[in-house]
């Protein structure tokens, strides 16, 4: 990632510094990692776009979600944002490459961080990873754990996570009998670390950290990526650096007011001003 | 829906009989209606787009919903379809009326042929419907009814019920407790009739005869829509009359292995040669 961004022309001269930084997802889950990136950077403008007109990614081909992103992304760029944060694991996994490749300015996605925060908690390198049939499939977590370091790595799509949290369904019976059958396999593998690969997993986190017992840290990838977004502004000096000035604006593809319903269940303010915009696709 | 029939510029020459009839939905779910439709019109030939690229479409606004009917009625138009069946609750809800209005040939929806067999069936006039959160909030089913008798309708959206399916989870403990949870309040109305309101409900039959009780009858619109398609051809002059010349075609806008494989879950026969098609949006 460092070396991507040394090999980019970045334009970082100060008038860069206070422009926002775009931040995408299929639908909520990525108001999770939007609001860390706001707890962590409360200077930075950030606009954030849900594609709710093509919800889920998880279910979806590599090329679907490829032409969706790309298509968010030549929004977001039209913003002039100097990053941009793949606020979803389906799209982090089928296309950072590709938008890291096209575009000039630097893209994060959310498995690379969320590797590492996973490497540097486990202690016997047994990590499982729980997420969408797209992420899960794409084995883009074994591939970077094993990248930062040799780890035995146990992976359980889980579909019906996603649908439980946008029904509200965060706790209760029917929530806790879900996740006992998802995770009995791999909690059965004496895992010590459990990533949640989807945005939308934060907040079934009490019904989980109930099933995975004391001796399995839970990592929500949120808060490593933000530390990722502020780790690279800083090395291409485009921190924020005016306090008052800095907004929060929302974009989505469908159903704008049910989006700001049910998005201040993810993010941590309550969310206004949403705008639809009609996409191509 | 007759009198609209008559009045469009039907082309019913002896060469339009063997013309297929074009059958579309969000995903699987239409390959019921497309099952009974089969069985009902063994002669016929059948092409079916999945918009599995866009699925699910209960969750999305009526004028996306629209947008995505049109693009896949004007693919299935240039296939030359003698009549399109719309096998979607959700996009019989919000694009029947257009559909109607824009093609020159019958378009039919599922809400009416099920309303039509639930005021049949019912009694004490006391009808539950249970569909997606598009169906029930466009309040389709309770308008039908009451155009046909005077009821009262009660509704329950089961958001769940379509990734319960698609998860393969037709039976089981987790299904019993979500299908007691959502048919809780309609049960209690002394409803004797409950429509199943989704093509995907009717995988759930076992798991839900089981939860309503002997008392309350079941209506799936596949049979019943089936007998419309075979009515408005048999009016128009335009049934099959050819034995061993039908074909059943399959085109998915995503992911067609994967359509392959479940979708023949809800088909009753095998499925193969499924094409993928790029869809503008």
């Amino acid at each position: 990632m460092q070396e991507k961004i040394k090999n980019k022309k970045i334009n970082n001269n100060n008038n860069n510094t206070n422009k926002p930084i775009g931040i995408f997802d299929s639908g909520f889950g990525g108001l999770t990692v939007m609001s860390a990136i706001n707890k962590a950077l409360p200077l930075e403008s950030l606009i954030y776009f849900g594609d709710t007109a093509h919800v889920p990614y998880g279910s979806k081909s590599k090329n679907t979600v490829i032409k969706y992103s790309k298509e968010i992304t030549s929004f977001l760029m039209k913003h002039r944002v100097k990053l941009i944060v793949i606020a979803c694991n389906t799209a982090s996994a089928f296309a950072l490459a590709v938008l890291q490749k096209t575009l000039n300015i630097p893209v994060i996605g959310v498995i690379e961080p969320g590797s590492r925060a996973a490497v540097n908690v486990s202690k016997n390198k047994k990590i499982g990873i729980i997420g969408t049939e797209g992420t899960i499939n794409s084995k883009s977590y074994p591939h970077e754990i094993n990248k930062i370091s040799k780890s035995k790595v146990y992976q359980q799509a889980c579909p019906l996570f996603v649908p439980l949290v946008e029904e509200g369904w965060s706790v209760g019976e029917i929530t806790d009998s879900i996740v006992k059958k998802y995770l009995k396999s791999i909690l059965n593998k004496q895992i010590d670390t459990l990533v949640l690969g989807c945005t939308h997993y934060p907040l079934l986190r009490k019904t989980l950290e109930k099933n995975v017992g004391e001796n399995v840290k839970l990592i929500d990838s949120a808060k490593a990526t933000a530390q990722e977004v502020k780790n690279t502004l800083k090395k291409i000096h485009l921190l924020a650096d005016v306090k008052g000035e800095q907004f929060l604006k929302f974009y989505v593809s469908d159903n704008p007011d049910k989006f700001q319903e049910i998005g201040s269940r993810f993010f941590s303010k309550k969310i206004s001003g949403v705008k639809k915009i009609e996409m191509i696709s």
